[in-house]
């Protein structure tokens, strides 16, 4: 609950609390950060499973004045009674349990608790959604509510954990439920509301690799422990078996709290030493790669992707990306071997060579094209750099008369209208976006291969987007608010976002979509493009959208890549790129996606369109470029 | 096209029209409405299927001069080029398909054709949906799509009915395609724009009755009939056969149009044959029945159920509902049995009882109720005909003047608030909706019997509603429009609708959900009710929502029912209730629907909830009655 940045956060769960102050005592001196307890004393437990529950004298639990409110709204979780049958067959059980249901919300509610943690017990969970769902919709008071799901089922590990009268689980011992149906019913029906988190149960028994991924795309905020799960090291101490480790380790990444249940099975040790392996695993967590620290509170966040053709970027877009360690070396290498193609040994004082840096924004192609020349040792008579922005060309302007002398030519202007004054043996740009053609190389680099000569090379020469498709409810909802912020009906569904991607599952690999390549010699040419792709689903899922990424060739084997496989190490320059589906799509285990995506040009602008075909259609997302188009 | 209410609309379909003029000429000779034929003649077909296609010299097609303007927006229909493959594998023809049919789709516009007619090949439709779409999206002007379908797939059909290229189907003589899944993906990835209809064409094998009865709850606006699926009569006239007659005179209920396809078979009759027995099948249609006359002019039109409750009803209104010559007879028939009952022949002379009418309106009830103790010939000493619409009071008081002298008593409350001056021995009431309880006769009910004696009847004594799952593209769009007047972000969803339904499909039989029985003797009376319904689904199909029906036991075997299976012949006052569903829900055949339905009640108000959760969920529409309650 209280987070501190160097610590983990780590609650004790109790099953009964006799009195609150002294497990609170006994939870902090174990190191606990909070308790979670029944919000309803379970002394205070109704009978009612004959009739209507009658009024009881007394009341229903423990006064709220037995603690601060301070701490009520920092230091205790309160669990919903897991008695309640909400979802029973008989009506009088079920009416008296929603009854003491709504009670316990109530309660909850005026003790201002922030999280309030509910257990699935199996796939009967409908009326207990809707219930839940009434609640949140009506309170207007942000409190959150964390969703109990074991990872497998089986009355074993619940009722090791709590205190739970399960109907029925796997009574004829056949194949374990699929518990991750039981959330996605749960959420779904309750129209995937941001305030329903996972509170997920590591059980003994962690299901496949693939299952354990796919928790990774839902909101996880807590994770539930049993110490029956621990194990005992050579020392003596408790610790978890290697595999519940690396899980844990990727779960760390969601930012989760973690929740030790079940009694102290190391008395000799003590409650402490639960606590203090679990925080040892969070402190000896791997620092993230230079991507991940520069990425850091980016992750999820949705951000539109630029338009530097109608946008004029600001002097600090310019310099993040300027930094980065990987880009420009790598342009530096391409245009090494471009120019030593060009001009072989023995020409080497003969023949000089004309280049020109399309977009050269504030000059860090300039810098490395020169950098090559200077480190091929050979001799170029004019550089020109092109550049739209004004406020760029300042920058350009000055390093000219500071560093780069005659050689350079700065030309304010708007490639496009340019009138060179001779062609160019290498043109160089960096016009691509997250889904390679999205920011309009394509568009761009056909006009300016007019002032290229014919056997001139273009950097890069060769781009290709790829696609792969995604369930994120994080995502999802993120673009639902979005929606709401923008008031228009659906539109934010029918954009592409440049994204961190982080609580999120790729559902098939990636598959290439568009390729583009430079200089195009076609007699006409046309950057329409359409594609139909198809994607096996190992897995029950929820489709949210497509991952777009993009890989390009600058000059023969000198490659940029933000593919998950091939991504260039260390480059920060690009995220991700997102297209969104309105409707989550349910999608079974075995079947085939099929994605249709188009892209579409007019004199004015590009833009694409989207859709999906099988298992069963949806609309075409963004028809007619109405709700996003790429300007020109 | 142009329609006249007493004959069928019939075109005559040509492939090649040399002459516009004489084709329209020979057409009208045989007695047919309008021509169809291909916006652009076959003979200025393009060529480019190698190469992109070269801008040709000379005019697209004929000239618009051709025809009066006035003419070619009421005797013609258009037909796309069946030689363009939009879909083509292959990106040169796919482009310069695409190309032509664009340039198609705006000479039909600028033709203003009210109809342009396009044919699906195949499954392989994706792109030609997202070029069609982007038409309907970027012109205001309301033109329709008839998207030819056949009813069963093979090359055979298709080919005799006009001049296709068919790429691949069926080659290897496998199961015939189902045809139905083209158009629905095609219409979904127009996101169902409701200018798409269905051109059918009835093919000489009709596919099972359950497909044939899937395609009534599609917008069918054209039934395309080719000369070759006639056969020949005694007297050498062509006809159809049974089955397709008999399909046919369901599809006329639709309100369709007629398209004769193919060559003259029966050249010494002439064309003119095939019309006149056409026209003749028109003509001889059956009459609709008693409900289906009333209903006329009704069919799928929405209308927001009353609130009898919370508002007043009006003069017409009421006379409406008391015509309906069924509902009365059924109560007086009830209050007969019941007062037999009551005062057997032995205590005829000493026995007489107390009626109340609660919800008396105008008077049927009264009237109904005086009639039956006449008929029973037995004694009423008091009948109180309690309502609170001060305007209907009215005319209580004028026909207590003028027919029903002291023995009615007219007491101007809310039966609510009423104090009865004596107990009733029998309490009659017609306070039912189309969902029986959702004019809340539960809630009136209970509160009108604390006035009803220990021993007492309640007319009714019984009520049930029936769910089913519902097909109809026409009553989502119904509903989507609703939404666009309302402004209110997807809140027509979640309310119910009172319609005659009609270009539907029932999905599944119908299945009891909720039922109150009165007088209620229970300790606390609860009328929240939840249930959770299962449904198998026989065919692949897409589910728009829910139809909703009542039946009630007036008294012992006198019974009120507008479920179809057993609804009462000739009643009228009742039309079906729709609940619908937010985004179409695509199922497979053979999959199980399960739905769940709750209804709520405050001191207040009451609604109902509802959703879905299998095959995959959906979110719980309407809850807490955000977007439709019912006032007490």
């Amino acid at each position: 609950m209280r987070r501190m940045s160097s610590r983990l956060s780590c609650g004790r769960d109790f099953h009964c609390v006799p009195d609150i102050n002294s497990a609170l005592d006994t939870a902090c001196k174990s190191g606990f950060d909070f308790i979670c307890l029944p919000i309803v004393n379970p002394r205070f437990r109704r009978e009612f499973i004959v009739g209507p529950a009658k009024k009881r004298s007394g009341a229903l639990t423990r006064s709220d004045m037995s603690l601060s409110s301070q701490d009520w709204t920092s230091l205790v979780v309160g669990k919903i009674s897991p008695w309640l049958q909400v979802d029973s067959e008989h009506e009088i059980i079920r009416k008296n349990s929603e009854a003491a249901f709504k009670q316990e919300l109530m309660f909850a509610a005026h003790l201002s608790m922030p999280s309030v943690l509910l257990t699935l017990k199996n796939s009967n969970i409908v009326n207990m959604a809707r219930c839940l769902n009434d609640h949140l919709i009506s309170s207007y008071f942000q409190q959150h509510f964390w969703i109990h799901v074991p990872m497998t089922s089986g009355k074993d590990q619940l009722d090791r954990v709590l205190d739970i009268d399960v109907e029925v689980i796997n009574e004829d011992g056949g194949e374990p439920e699929n518990t991750w149906e039981w959330w996605n019913t749960f959420r779904t029906l309750c129209d995937s509301n941001k305030r329903l988190g996972v509170a997920l149960e590591l059980t003994a028994d962690l299901p496949s690799e693939i299952v354990l991924d796919r928790w990774l795309s839902e909101p996880v905020k807590v994770v539930l422990i049993s110490t029956s799960v621990f194990i005992t090291n050579k020392k003596g101490y408790p610790v978890l078996p290697k595999q519940h480790q690396m899980y844990l380790r990727q779960l760390f990444k969601l930012d989760i709290q973690l929740i030790l249940t079940g009694s102290d099975r190391h008395a000799d040790k003590g409650l402490r030493s639960y606590q203090q392996y679990l925080d040892h695993l969070w402190q000896t967590q791997p620092q993230p790669d230079q991507v991940g620290q520069f990425a850091k509170g980016y992750e999820d966040y949705l951000q539109s992707p630029l338009q530097p053709l109608m946008d004029n970027l600001e002097s600090q877009t310019y310099e993040i990306f300027e930094r980065d360690p990987v880009k420009y070396s790598q342009y530096q290498k391409a245009v090494y071997y471009a120019i030593l193609d060009k001009v072989p040994e023995a020409e080497k004082n003969t023949k000089k060579l004309v280049l020109m840096v399309v977009g050269a924004g504030r000059g860090p192609l300039v810098r490395a094209a020169l950098a090559a020349a200077q480190e091929a040792d050979r001799e170029i008579t004019k550089l020109y750099a092109v550049e739209k922005n004004p406020n760029a060309i300042v920058t350009l302007e000055n390093l000219k008369d500071e560093m780069w002398g005659d050689t350079v030519e700065v030309v304010s202007i708007d490639m496009r209208h340019w009138e060179a004054p001779e062609k160019a043996d290498i043109l160089i740009s960096e016009l691509l976006g997250s889904f390679g053609d999205n920011e309009l190389s394509p568009e761009c680099l056909d006009g300016a291969q007019r002032f290229l000569k014919d056997d001139g090379i273009s950097i890069p020469c060769k781009y290709t987007s790829y696609l792969a498709p995604l369930q994120s409810s994080k995502l999802h909802n993120e673009v639902r608010m979005a929606k709401e912020k923008e008031k228009i009906s659906d539109s934010s569904f029918e954009m592409p976002y440049v994204v961190r991607l982080h609580n999120c599952h790729i559902l098939s690999p990636p598959k290439p979509v568009f390729t583009f390549v430079h200089p195009n010699r076609d007699e006409v040419i046309d950057n329409n493009r359409y594609l139909s792709l198809e994607f096996n689903i190992d897995m029950g899922c929820v489709l949210h959208g497509f991952a777009g990424y993009f890989d390009t060739i600058l000059y023969k084997n000198v490659t940029l890549s933000i593919l998950p496989s091939t991504h260039s190490p260390g480059m920060f320059s690009w995220f991700p790129i997102l297209f969104p589906i309105k409707t989550p799509m349910y999608i079974k285990e075995g079947n085939t996606l099929v994605m249709d995506i188009w892209r579409r040009c007019t004199d004015k602008n590009v833009w694409y369109e989207w859709g999906v075909r099988s298992p069963y259609p949806i609309p075409i997302h963004n028809p007619k470029g109405r709700s996003y188009t790429i300007g020109l």
